[in-house]
C-alpha cells in the first residue's frame, strides 16, 4: 500500500497547513469530554471573513457530501425534476434516490462542457458542479448569473468542490442572489479530506433552511478537533496559495505530457485532468496502470468509458504516471 | 464561562483516556490529506471484539444521533406508528418529523418507569432508551426479550447511550435476535462527546440496512482522528472501569444528598439523576441554581415540569450543587 500511487480520489498531494495540524493536536485535550459548539461559530466566522460575508451566510457540515445531502432534502422537494448534467458528480443521483426526488439529466455538449442554456426546463432546482467532475472544465460567472435569472424561484446549487484550482467562484454573487447556494470543501484544496469538513455560502434564509434539516438530524456533525483544524486552515492563506500554485504547475506539466503521448486532454480547472487516448482502450490503460501500482479513475457509461480521470499528484508522481503510460503505449504498439 | 458548573448535558466529568488523546494527536499528521477509511474497520473490529461479536455486527456513525437518524430512515417506514415512551429522548419525535414517520407515545407508569407490556400495539418498530432519559431508570434483559418476542418482524431499537453506568446491556441478545438493534455512544462513558462517535450492534442484515442509508448520505462520516481516538478508547478498559466507578460513587453521594434535602430521586442507572422536590417549583429551583452559575436541565411538559435532570459531576461539583440547593431552600423557607 505504501508504494501505491493513488491518483483516483482527487486528494491534495501535499499535507495540510502546519497551523491546522498544530491546532488539531492542541484540541486533543480533556475538553473532548464536552460537546462541540453545535453552531461552529469560530469556523463559520473565519470562512465568512475570508470572502466578505458574515457567519449568517455560512453553513458547515461533515464534508460537502453531508452539506449536499441536507441541501437536497431542504430545497428540491417541489415535484418538478431537479436538473443536473448527465456527466457529473455521481452522488447527485444518489441523494435524489435517498429523498425520493425526481431528476432530469441535462446532456453535456459534444465537447463535454456544461451549457447553462440547456437548463431551461421547469424544475425543482439546478445543481451545477463547477468545475465539473469528472471533466474538470468550468463555466464563468456570467453563465451562472444567467442560470440564476432563469430560475429566480428555485435554488441554484453551485458545487465548487474544485473551484480553488483555477475557476472563478460565484461566492461574490451571494449578496445579490437569494436563490444561490455555493458549496465548497476542505477535502481538496485544503488537504483535509481526512478531517471531514464541508461548507456552504448563501443568504441567511437558505442557510436557515439547511440548519433546520441539520438540527433535526445531528446537532453536532463537526467535532472539536475538526472545527479547530479547519478554522486554522482557513486562516493560513499563504500555505493555501502556495499549495495551489504547485498543483496548477503540475497540472500544466501533466496535461502537456499526456498530450505528447497522444491523449486528448480537456482544459482542466480542477486538481485532476480528464483525458482519452486516440486509439487505446481506457479501461485497459487503467488496468495496465494498476499493475504498475498506479490507480486512476475509469468510469463505465456511454459518454465516459473512453476517458480516464487522473488526479494531479506531486511532480514525481505525475512523472511516474507519464513514464508508466509511455511504457504501456510502446510495449503494446 | 470557566466557572460555570454544567450539569445539564450529561457529559462525563473527567477527560478521556490518555491513550485516546495520544492516538488523536498522532493522527493529526499529513495523512489527513487522504480520505478516512469509509468502513472504519479498525474501530468496528475493536468494538466487536470487546463484546464477542465480529465487525459485521457493528455500525459506526457521527455520534449516536446520526446512527439513530439512519436507523429511523432505514427501518421504521411501514405505515404503522413507531412506539416509544411519552417521556424519553426528545429526538425520537424529531427523527419521525424529519422522515415523515407516524408514531404513538406509550406512557411511562405512574412511577415514571418503562413497562414493556404497554408496547403491544401493531407498530413499525419500537424504540426504548435504556436506561431511559431523562428518568435514569432501566429495565432488565428479560423485559427486552419479551419485547423482541412481541414484535418478531419489527426492529426493536434499544438506545443504550447511558448503559455503562450500571444497567445491563442487551448486546448479548444480538446473536439470537435478528430484530434487535443496540445503539451506544462514546459521548458519555467514554468522555468523547467532542469527538462525535456513536455505534450500533446488530446482526449483519440490519447493519447492512444502516450501511445502505449511510452510503447514500455521506460515505465518510467519521474522520481519521475520531476513528483513531475511539479505537484507542475502546482498548483502554482500565481507564473505562475506573471512570465509571467514580461516577457511580458520586451518583450515590448526590442521590443521598438530594434525598436529605427533601427531593424524591428516581433510582438512576445513568450518569444523571432525576429528582423533584416535595414542595418547591422545579423551574424556580433551576433558575436559582443558574444565578449561582450551576446549570441543570428542566423540561416543560405535564409529566416533566416538576422534575430536574441533574448530570453527575465530580464530587466537588456535586457538593457545590448540594450546597447551593441547601442555601436556596433555606433562604426561601
Amino acid at each position: 500500500m505504501a508504494d501505491l500511487i493513488k491518483l483516483n480520489t482527487n486528494e491534495f498531494p501535499y499535507g495540510p497547513s502546519p497551523r491546522a495540524l498544530d491546532a488539531m493536536r492542541a484540541a486533543a485535550d480533556d475538553t473532548l469530554r464536552l460537546y462541540p459548539d453545535p453552531t461552529a461559530l469560530a469556523l463559520r466566522t473565519a470562512l465568512a471573513e475570508r470572502v466578505g460575508l458574515t457567519a449568517e451566510n455560512v453553513f458547515v457540515g461533515n464534508g460537502s457530501d453531508e452539506v449536499l445531502a441536507h441541501a437536497f432534502q431542504a430545497f428540491f422537494n417541489h415535484g418538478d425534476p431537479l436538473l443536473f448534467s448527465d456527466v457529473t458528480y455521481s452522488f447527485y443521483k444518489v441523494y435524489c434516490g435517498l429523498y425520493d426526488l425526481p431528476y432530469r439529466l441535462v446532456p453535456l455538449t459534444e465537447n463535454m462542457a456544461v451549457q447553462v442554456e440547456d437548463f431551461t426546463a421547469p424544475c425543482s432546482g439546478v445543481v451545477i458542479a463547477n468545475p465539473n467532475a469528472p471533466t474538470g472544465t468550468a463555466v464563468g460567472l456570467d453563465a451562472i448569473k444567467r442560470l440564476l435569472a432563469m430560475h429566480p424561484d428555485r435554488v441554484v446549487l453551485v458545487d465548487e468542490a474544485y473551484v480553488d484550482f483555477g475557476a472563478e467562484s460565484v461566492v461574490s454573487l451571494v449578496k445579490d442572489h437569494s436563490n444561490l447556494l455555493v458549496v465548497q470543501t476542505f477535502s481538496k484544496s485544503r488537504a483535509l479530506a481526512g478531517a471531514r469538513v464541508g461548507f456552504a455560502y448563501a443568504q441567511p434564509e437558505l442557510i436557515e433552511g439547511l440548519v433546520r434539516v441539520k438540527d433535526s438530524f445531528n446537532s453536532y456533525p463537526l467535532d472539536r478537533i475538526a472545527q479547530a483544524g479547519a478554522t486554522a486552515a482557513v486562516q493560513d492563506e499563504a500555505w493555501f496559495r502556495q499549495g495551489i500554485e504547485k498543483v496548477i504547475s503540475s497540472r500544466t506539466m501533466l496535461s502537456a505530457g499526456l498530450t505528447g503521448l497522444g491523449f486528448e486532454v480537456l482544459p482542466s480547472q480542477a486538481n485532476f485532468v480528464y483525458a482519452r487516448h486516440a486509439d487505446r482502450d481506457a479501461a485497459q490503460l487503467a488496468a495496465s496502470l494498476r499493475e504498475r501500482a498506479i490507480i486512476v479513475r475509469h468510469l463505465r457509461g456511454e459518454r465516459t468509458s473512453s476517458w480516464l480521470r487522473i488526479t494531479v499528484g506531486t511532480d514525481p508522481q505525475c512523472n511516474m504516471l507519464l513514464s508508466a503510460l509511455r511504457d504501456i503505449l510502446h510495449r503494446n504498439s
